[in-house]
């Protein structure tokens, strides 16, 4: 019975159709932002999104019998029994925010099209290559924050007045969104040599980013450089000595 | 006769004739955006740009009565005959934009001068590939709309008014236009929190725009590698081979 | 006497010499700039900045003397000689412009230090490659300003007004600058569906640019791939063949 | 003695109760910048800072004590040194900056942490290959200030005022933050040429900015390759070769 129950939920089937009611569930919240809409069918698309909800209770109580505790140990299903869990904690008046973040349920496409698992999976694992350089970007926002929030927070508490603001407007310089006329500038006209904090700043943080982008490429071409070579290479490589062992061999038995 | 028609439109003469008659009738075009030559010399441009067109569906008949259905086998084909056909559609008053689209027209020379289809071919061929990274780029948008709309809507209904303004101002977001001194900030006045919501925005978009360019870059190269490592190291392996197995066959012979 | 002269111009003294006044004659430029500094030693300045102009006269004349009309087959001696040629053209009041445009005889220092001399030359050949999709470019930005002078011309001249307005305003637009606050929300208040012009726009020419650097790297790399394998290689390749054919040859001597 | 010291400093141990100490100073560092924090343990947080700062200088003579002259040879002791000379500078009140500047001792970090170290080694060995690029930028830096000084300066004090302006204006319009709304949009108010000077600007600075890019892609990805590569191809190359001598000399024995 367990064994079945874990065979129809691997199937292409319950994956199809639980993509279908994902889809589904996707349009219904997305009509729901429609103050019109939910004027006129806002009762019958609240009890449809019920309805889309308790199959993916279903099909996570099904999944949790079939699998018992190994379920946990693939990290897709301890996201979507986190997203669905979400959606089960009763949004009363005061937890907006909880209304507006059922739409995470559609994440779970992510899991269940195998297509977009292996595009975000390939996200993941480029993660920890770069995880020195995100701890040393850390470290130079921290440095920047502190520094920014002694010596421009007393003039300008609005950007920089305690450490969360100025690491904010920090990301908002790096990203270079207004950092000159919106920030800079202003900033000095008190302190004139502001720009031999920021623009420094700037370089520094970009240059970071790029050797991201930069170390992101090497390996992508590696991986994909040491796959596609590898087999005929090999393939060839291992005949040559194949065939030159077999002379020798030949030649030693004569000798 | 058909096939000398069709002999007759694939010549270098026929293409190299569109392609002067493609360019004049752009200068044309452009001419007519000026109200002071339009004022002298309208009626002229007029009539000279109906010409431009009539020689347009001439080469069109043509094509289509020396290839009869074959004719829409080409994408460039069709992509020519819609261009076409769009400017025959008669612009009334009513249809301003359509005279505005006439100008579409010159997009004709990417499927008259060889070398611009080759770059366009070169587009297109790369957009499969990028196409579950596209897919999830719209999931994120839909989702990161609905959020938006429901919690930023109802104080800022310029910006998150509705899902496609939403979907329009989180696109300008991702650009990184104005996003902190435009939008993020004044939103945080109201929602202090909105940064929890825009930033990751922006960390996840960024880095799967990212991950196209990365994926672009290394399925270029290793279509470049692979094209001309091979041609000499196939000879190289191949005549290896040949001198190691007519080795053994003499050894063989003697043994 | 001529082939003396050839061979002097060509040494390191004269290069030195000349990068020498390059700079000297660059910070006279720079100090030019500053009305206190020319209140004061205006009068040297402009003297010393004669000088200097002169012993770069003599230059391309002793170089004109040396290689006679050969001198013009060599790009960078066609460069020196029209910068030269600039400063030479007597800067009345009315062409301030091309008093300030002395200063482009410091890019002379390009033609004399060969350091850099290689990375202008490595900027210019990587040139061609990218010609069609230039091209391409152009053709978009054409079409994309008169159908922009067209459509929001007559409502917002200021942006749109014609054909070189549009060309400005769709590069700025391209670079994302204030593309969306400062342009298209405004636009979209008029026409309600600007954004359907802007967004492709936008995601076009951006895609041009990537395929742009796409197809820099992949050249760059195949460069430098197959300069740097292909030494070592070939020698390998070459061994091993001679090694086999020594075998064979050999044993068809004894066979 | 002197051994055991040296020894010592360089055990794990020691490390890593520097990184301790280094990261507990950054948060005491952190803290200060709270006037609400600082008014109730201003003084507690002063005299730990101060134990932080006097462990360091008991590393650093320890070090000093154990390696002697040699401790300068190493460029991370160099930095080590000058980061804690700078905290030891007593700030007076009109010395802000140099207490503000005391949270730079959290980079003594990127010395004591192994994988910081290789990141940042890794982008200064990446910064010689780059530095004909950065001459040649710095050249066209020089000479567009000059230029827009001259042309610009007398109508736009404050951004082409002077030579230092006008470099800064030039790296804010070559991040493209307000280049043209900000900046050129009111230059073309006055001087409607000015687009002939910015629009080349920026395509040649961007140009140069993204061959720098290509630049450090490829040394990367050359560097990761050979070292790849090359361990695999060259054992089996030295394999080939061995045996193809002993068939040789097996051969000419028998001769």
């Amino acid at each position: 019975m367990r064994a079945q129950v874990a065979e129809f939920m691997d199937s292409a089937l319950a994956r199809n159709t639980i993509i279908g009611v994902i889809v589904f569930n996707a349009i219904i919240l997305g009509l729901e932002t429609s103050p019109a809409v939910m004027a006129r069918f806002g009762g019958i698309l609240t009890i449809v999104d019920q309805i889309c909800l308790w199959i993916f209770v279903v099909e996570i109580l099904l999944k949790l019998y079939a699998h018992r505790l190994a379920f946990f140990k693939n990290g897709w299903n301890i996201f979507d029994f986190i997203i669905v869990g979400i959606a089960l904690v009763p949004a009363s008046e005061g937890f907006s925010v909880l209304r507006a973040l059922r739409i995470l349920r559609v994440m779970r496409v992510m899991s269940a099209a195998p297509s977009l698992r292996r595009v975000v999976e390939g996200f993941i694992t480029a993660l920890p290559g770069m995880g020195s350089v995100f701890l040393l970007m850390a470290i130079i926002f921290y440095i920047g924050a502190v520094i920014a929030t002694k010596l421009f927070g007393p003039d300008f508490p609005q950007w920089f007045g305690d450490l969360g603001q100025s690491a904010y407007s920090l990301f908002q310089i790096m990203t270079l969104e207004s950092w000159s006329m919106g920030i800079v500038r202003p900033v000095m006209e008190v302190h004139p040599y502001a720009w031999a904090f920021f623009v420094p700043f700037i370089m520094v943080t970009t240059f970071a980013v790029v050797n991201l982008l930069v170390g992101l490429i090497v390996n992508s071409m590696q991986d994909a450089h040491s796959e596609e070579d590898n087999a005929a290479t090999d393939a060839y490589r291992d005949e040559v000595m194949a065939k030159l062992e077999a002379i020798e061999k030949r030649l030693e038995e004569r000798g």
